[in-house]
């Protein structure tokens, strides 16, 4: 294996969806819903299949989909962007965040990330030999240590990432914090590159796209994909929308990394991206009540449960149970109590930070939900 | 953009693929079929999609994708592999070849190819900070010079990359050539990657895997897809098979690059590598009356035409024709005849070795092929 990567494992997501299977376990780990997408979605893949729709799409990106990413980013954001300029389809947000990385960002270059981070971008950055840096976010809110973070910017800095709604905490960045870092963006002249995947899973407060403050747009690569909005984690479809000097570097990474992206199924992205309002307004209705659901259930099996007020996912601390770190707990909960979550050790630059901490998703049916609340509050 | 991408233009495809559009010209460049793929292998991917097979496959490979592609390598190569840990499905062959450049290639290390050559592999050893040595295989019969190959290996060749059928010039390498360089690589101790994606379509002999010839496979990484030999580019479904240790490189990578693939189309994939011999029989045998439509135009036309004994291409030299480079004929032939081809000097390390030859494709329906066969012998 070649040295940039030497050092990474397995994703976790991987290993855990193994070990639920291997012991039977109800998977509340990796963050796929066990409930299928919506009907229209998967109907207009099946056209696109039918009609023919088959081969190479245009690299960057089939015409229909580029329009309803713009089209949605309008509505959610107010910003109006050219869809055939500004907007690379991808394979998932996950190539997204490869190809943002790979194609803007220099050897010896710093970025700064949160953490606990999505597995990948540490990942992505070591492929593209940049040198990290880590803010850690701490419970119980989760906040942004502004003068850490104001310290930590170097000219060296090319860019910060953010996640928000921030997966694995469920921490949704403030107007306040967004603000403090788009500031520290313009007068260092450092990019921004914001994954926003659960943007429609914003339970208190309206998400705040980081391209929606001002001045922001020109240095912001803003990813998406349509896996956690429509519950079809496996189509794969991302995409990123940044200004055409930006996205100049994204696609020449893409083009080399995948060419392009499967063509039936951004037809359906498309479809999908024109749903009616209701659809987003039931969705969030569907997994707040979800979240309630799992949050009171951690509750009364004695965890504390930090809050979450985005994404499907919630953090909890595992302290008062006695175990030394988050992956024996994780172990024991798998072996002993029959539910996976996730260890977010991983997730910090120093493991030592996440150890106490454990996550949970709620992207599951409510008798799924129920299932692993009593297995906890049986066998904890 | 990062300096490891900025000597790469937007691929000449995708550049082709759209002046064919603006100028209404009939596309013989990028290689994608303008007829549908079998109803057989459509039918596959509707039920999975209907069957809720939607979410997050498995990282490497949904298992009867990774067993089909098992099944199919020991009916083509006579290898038994583990479908569990020697094959990595993913984002078409573009991605496989990514994942094992980056997986498995370190910065400094050398690699061979031999131009002309597909462009993502000179821009992904660039992501990988490779240095990359071209061995140029030149007309008419694009024979490997064997001596200039063997005196290329230093202590620093890491891999030597091959595509067998060869994209664009159409030749099919040869046992002895094959053989040769095995043996270079077992005596150097270097890695041999294979692009195998047009394995299907070998009209004169039968495909060679590299991985085949004795004492190669614990040492070739073999990439192939779905596109070309089930005429659906679109999909984006290809793999990598290799050794586990090797196959450790290219998951590391895979799993950062895009983490896993469309699941409904992995389960058709899977249905379409299970189609009975006639398929394959019927493929090759209409790609060959479809060779040979072409090849009578391009003769009639005036060119000098190579022979192409795979793949769906087939490479001429314009000379004839009086036009200084092949940027220059393909832009005469776009603008003035209404044909669109691919110029390949961009395939080379040194563009020059190109600039005589053309490349078109037959993966067109019959009328097609002759209405562009008509313009060319009118107006050339
Ligand atoms: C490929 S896993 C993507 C993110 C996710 O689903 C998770 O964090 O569980
Ligand atoms: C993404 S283009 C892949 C190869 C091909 O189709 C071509 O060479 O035309």
């Amino acid at each position: 294996v070649a040295k940039r990567l030497e050092k990474f494992k397995t994703t976790i997501f991987t290993q855990m969806s193994m070990l639920a299977v291997k012991h039977g376990a109800i998977n509340l780990g990796q963050g796929f819903p066990n409930f299928d997408g919506p009907d229209f979605v998967k109907e207009a893949a099946i056209e696109a299949i039918k009609a023919g729709k088959n081969q190479y799409a245009r690299g960057y990106g089939v015409p229909e989909l580029n329009s309803a990413v713009a089209e949605r980013f309008l509505k959610d954001s107010g910003l109006q962007i050219d869809p055939d300029k500004e907007v690379t389809v991808t394979s998932g947000c996950t190539e997204a965040i490869a190809a943002t990385i790979l194609g803007l960002i220099n050897p010896g270059d710093e970025v700064i990330l949160f953490a606990p981070f999505y597995d990948s971008y540490e990942a992505t950055l070591s492929m593209a030999g940049a040198n990290v840096k880590a803010i850690t976010l701490r419970p119980p809110d989760f906040a942004v240590p502004l003068e850490e973070l104001k310290a930590a910017v170097s000219k060296n800095t090319r860019a910060i990432m953010i996640n928000t709604p921030h997966n694995p905490t469920g921490k949704m960045f403030t107007r306040e914090e967004l603000e403090f870092i788009a500031d520290l963006c313009k007068e260092n002249d450092v990019l921004l590159f914001a994954d926003e995947v659960y943007d429609k899973l914003a339970f208190e407060a309206d998400h705040i796209s980081m391209a929606s403050i001002p001045g922001m747009y020109e240095r912001t690569v803003t990813m998406n994909s349509l896996g956690k909005t429509f519950s079809l984690t496996g189509w794969k479809i991302g995409w990123a929308i940044a200004p055409p000097h930006l996205t100049w570097g994204v696609r020449q990474a893409h083009s080399f990394l995948t060419f392009a992206t499967s063509t039936p199924m951004q037809s359906a992205a498309a479809a999908a991206l024109r749903a009616p309002d209701s659809y987003f307004e039931e969705l969030k209705r569907d997994y707040g009540a979800k979240k309630a659901l799992l949050v009171d259930g951690l509750k009364a099996a004695g965890f504390i449960v930090y809050p979450s007020s985005g994404t499907y996912f919630v953090m909890v601390d595992h302290t008062p149970f006695g175990f030394d770190n988050d992956i024996e707990f994780c172990e024991y909960l798998i072996r002993e109590v029959g539910v996976v979550a996730i260890p977010p050790s991983v997730f910090y630059l120093n493991p030592e930070d996440g150890k106490n901490l454990v996550r949970f998703t709620f992207c599951k049916d409510d008798d799924t939900l129920r299932a692993a609340v009593d297995r906890m509050k049986a066998k904890l």
